[in-house]
C-alpha cells in the first residue's frame, strides 16, 4: 500500500510561495559568487569579546546563572525589559519616566521577526487588509500571505511611504465599504529594506493622524519596524512614528538586538499598546512559552556593562565604510550605464538600484543569468512589491553591503556592471 | 474622542481562554504558598558549571564564535543536528546509519513546544480532528484550540492511551463520515504530562498501525511528545512510537533539551516524515527565521565534549529523589484518606493524584480554596481534558516535584492531605 500524501493547512498553502529559497538555494549551489543577496550581517564586527564578558559575568554569579538557566516569562526577562526601555527612551531622546510607557507594554521576542508574525496572528484574519509600502520588506509579505490577509500597496517615494496616496486609498476603502476589513498599517521606518529610505518626519506624524482618523469601526494599529534604527551612518535623527502616538494605543513598535548585535543571539522587543500586550502573550505563549532567557540574561549584562554602546559604534563604523565602498563602486561602474540610478542611504544594509524599465532583474531574466554567469547575486526587486505580480516594477534591484569586504563589494558591483552591460547589449568587446 | 477596541483575529479568540495565565497569577499573589504546580525545573542542577564550559570553548575559538554569532539557518545548526542524530540512535538503542533517517529531517526549535504548535499550524485547518489521550498536557489543548481544531478524547489507563478505544473511535468516525477530518494522533509518549505514565509496548506499536489503516483520505501523522523521555529513574526502557513506524512517515517525534540541561537554552528538536520538512521550516521561516544560533552551538558543544551525558544522570538522581520524597509524603499522609489514588512514575515531573469523585479539584472549587490557604497549590487534573467541560473528571490532581527540595515537598503534600481532609470533613480537631 503507498503511503499516502499529506493534507496540509489552508495556512500553509497561503504562503508556500515565498522566494527566499529559491534565492538560498542559488547561493549553496553557487558559493564561488559574491552574494549582494544575503542578509547577513558582517562577520567582522560580530561581539565575540563582549559575549565573552557577558558569558563570564553572567555565569560566575550562582543566582543570576540558575535564574538565567531556568525558564522565564512569556514576556521576557524585567532585567533586560528595563535595559529596552532605558535604550528606547535614548533613541527617543527622553527620560523613561516621561515615555508614557511601563515595563510591562515591552514584551521580549525571536529576532523582531517573531512579533511581526505575532502581530499578523493575532490582528489578521482571511481578507483583513494592510496598507503597505511598494516596496516593502519582503519576509512581512509572506506574513501576510500566512494569515490570508491582503495586502495594499501604498508607493513610496525618496521620503518613503507617500502619505497623500495612503490617505487617497483609504478614502477608497471607505467609499468602498471596505474599511471594516483595513486593520493594519506596515512601515519599516528607519533605512528600509529594501529600498534604504528612512521614513520623512511629517509622514511619520501624518501616518499616525491617518490611522486615527480612519480607526471607524475598530482601531487601525501602525506596525513600526524599526530593525535598522541603530545601524545610522549619518543623516537626520528621526524620532519613531511611535513618538507621533500620543494615546500609546496605534503603534505596535518593534526592534532588534540582531543588526546591532547578534542575530545569533535572536533578541528582539516590542512596545505595545497596553490591550494589546495580552494576546500577544497568549499567542506566544502557545507557540513557544517565551524565547530564550538565557539569551535575554546575557544582552541585559551586555546592556547593564556599557558595552553595548560602544560596541554599535564599532557596528557602524565597519557598515559606514562598506556602504561607502558600494556607493562609490556605483558612482565608478554604473553613472555611466543609461537609465540606472541609486538611493544613497543613511543607514542599514541596502542600496536599492533601479535600471531602465526595458531590464527586468527576476531570477528567470537574462540579466538574473547573466549576473550568475559573472560571479555575483541580489535581490531581484519584485520581490520586495506585494500585489498582483503584472502591476509590480521588475527593473530594480536590492544591493546588500552587509557580508562582504570593502573589497568584495567593489568587485561585486564591477560584475553586476558588466552584467548589466551585457544585458544591454552594450557591454564593451572583451 | 475615546481610542477604539482592537479588533483581534478569530484564531486569538479561538484560543484566548487559557488557565495557565490564573495558574501564574496565584503564584505570584502567594508567594508564600509551597507550589506543586509549576512546571519548572530543580533550580539545583541547572547546568551551571557545563554551560560555563561550553561558552568558553565555544568563544575561545573565534571562528566557531562568529559562526554562532551570526544568522543560522531555519531547521538548525549542522552541527548539533549531527549530535541530535547521534543521541537519538542511542536512545533507540540503534547505530544512526541504521535509523533509517537523514539530518534533513531533524528540525531545531525553541523548545518542543514550537515544534506541537508548528505541527498544528501546518497540519490542521479549523474543524479537523486530533485525537488525544483524557488526561493529556494542557498547553497542546491550547493549541488546537489556536487552529480551530476538534480534540477528540480517548481515555488513558494505567498503561497510557487505551487503543482498543482509539480504534472504536476512528470506526465511529469513519462511520459517521467525518474520516477527512482526522489528520493528527497526539502521544506524550515517556512519563505523561499530568499522568506520569509511558505508553505501552504492544500500544505504540499499535498506534502507528492505526493511523496507518485509517489513512484513506489522506495521511494521518501521529504527533509523540518525548519531552520526558530522558527523565527515566527506574522500569521499563521503551523504544519511541516513532520506532515502529517503518516507512519513517507517519509518525513527527518532538523532544526537548530544557528537561534534560536547561529550559533557559530554550532548545528542542523534531524529527519529520522527509515531505514535513519543508512545510515546517517554511512556516518556522515566517515565525522567527530559526531558533537561537548561538544556543545551538552552546548545546553541541556540551553534547560533543561528553558532559551533556554525565549531567543527565545527575539531572535523574536528583528528581528520582524528589520522587521518592513525594511517593514516601503520598504514603505517609493520604494513604489512610478513603478514595485517594495515585500513580507511582518510573520518571518526568509529576505524580498524578485521584480523590473521591465528589471532590471537586478546580480553581473554583473548596478544596483549592482550602489548599491555597493552607499554604500549597496544585494544579486542577480538569485542566488535562479537552472536549465538553460537563463530561471532564473533576476529582483529580497534577502534582509537580520538579522546583520543590525534598522537604518541600514533604510539608506540600502535608499541607495538601490537611486540605483534603478538612474538605472531607474529616480533619481532625486542631
Amino acid at each position: 500500500m503507498p503511503t499516502l500524501p499529506l493534507k496540509l493547512s489552508q495556512r500553509w498553502h497561503y504562503a508556500k510561495e515565498q522566494a527566499i529559497s529559491f534565492l538560498m538555494q542559488q547561493a549553496v549551489e553557487n558559493p564561488q559568487v559574491i552574494s549582494l543577496a544575503a542578509g547577513l550581517v558582517d562577520a567582522g564586527s560580530l561581539p565575540v569579546a563582549e559575549t565573552q564578558h557577558a558569558c563570564q559575568a553572567l555565569l560566575s554569579n550562582d543566582a543570576r546563572a540558575r535564574q538565567a538557566l531556568q525558564y522565564g516569562t512569556t514576556a521576557g526577562a524585567e532585567r533586560l525589559r528595563e535595559q529596552v526601555l532605558k535604550l528606547f527612551a535614548a533613541q527617543e531622546g527622553k527620560d523613561p519616566e516621561a515615555l508614557g510607557l511601563s515595563r510591562e507594554q515591552i514584551v521580549l521576542t525571536t529576532g523582531s521577526q517573531q512579533m511581526l508574525s505575532l502581530a499578523c496572528e493575532v490582528l489578521l484574519d482571511p481578507g483583513d487588509i494592510c496598507l503597505i509600502s511598494g516596496p516593502t520588506y519582503f519576509v512581512f509579505c509572506g506574513n501576510l500571505d500566512g494569515v490570508g490577509a491582503e495586502p495594499v500597496v501604498i508607493p513610496a517615494d525618496e521620503h518613503g511611504m507617500n502619505t497623500d496616496r495612503l490617505e487617497a486609498a483609504l478614502q477608497i476603502l471607505e467609499q468602498a465599504g471596505q474599511l471594516p476589513r483595513v486593520k493594519l498599517i506596515y512601515s519599516v521606518s528607519y533605512y528600509d529594506n529594501p529600498s534604504g529610505i528612512s521614513l520623512a518626519d511629517d509622514r511619520r506624524k501624518r501616518i499616525v493622524e491617518l490611522a486615527k482618523q480612519y480607526s471607524k469601526y475598530h482601531r487601525i494599529c501602525v506596525l513600526e519596524d524599526a530593525a535598522y534604527r541603530e545601524l545610522r551612518y549619518d543623516g537626520p535623527v528621526h524620532p519613531s512614528i511611535w513618538g507621533h502616538d500620543a494615546e500609546r494605543a496605534y503603534v505596535i513598535y518593534t526592534q532588534t538586538f540582531s543588526k546591532s548585535f547578534s542575530p545569533g543571539i535572536r533578541v528582539g522587543f516590542a512596545i505595545l499598546p497596553k490591550d494589546l500586550v495580552k494576546p500577544v502573550c497568549d499567542r506566544k505563549g502557545n507557540e513557544d512559552f517565551g524565547s530564550s532567557n538565557f539569551n535575554q540574561h546575557l544582552l541585559a549584562t551586555v546592556l547593564e556593562s556599557g558595552e553595548y554602546r560602544a560596541h554599535v559604534e564599532q557596528v557602524c563604523a565597519a557598515y559606514r565604510a562598506k556602504r561607502d565602498a558600494m556607493l562609490a563602486a556605483a558612482d565608478e561602474f554604473f553613472s555611466e550605464i543609461p537609465g540606472v540610478s541609486w538611493v544613497r542611504p543613511h543607514g542599514g544594509l541596502y542600496v536599492w538600484m533601479s535600471l531602465p524599465e526595458r531590464v527586468p532583474t527576476g531570477f528567470r531574466s537574462d540579466l538574473f543569468r547573466t549576473a550568475v554567469a559573472e560571479g555575483v547575486m541580489y535581490v531581484p526587486g519584485e520581490l520586495s512589491y506585494a500585489g498582483p505580480k503584472e502591476s509590480v516594477p521588475k527593473h530594480q534591484m536590492r544591493l546588500s553591503y552587509g557580508v562582504q569586504s570593502p573589497e568584495g563589494i567593489r568587485e561585486g558591483m564591477r560584475r553586476l556592471a558588466n552584467a548589466v552591460r551585457k544585458t544591454l547589449g552594450t557591454a564593451p568587446a572583451s
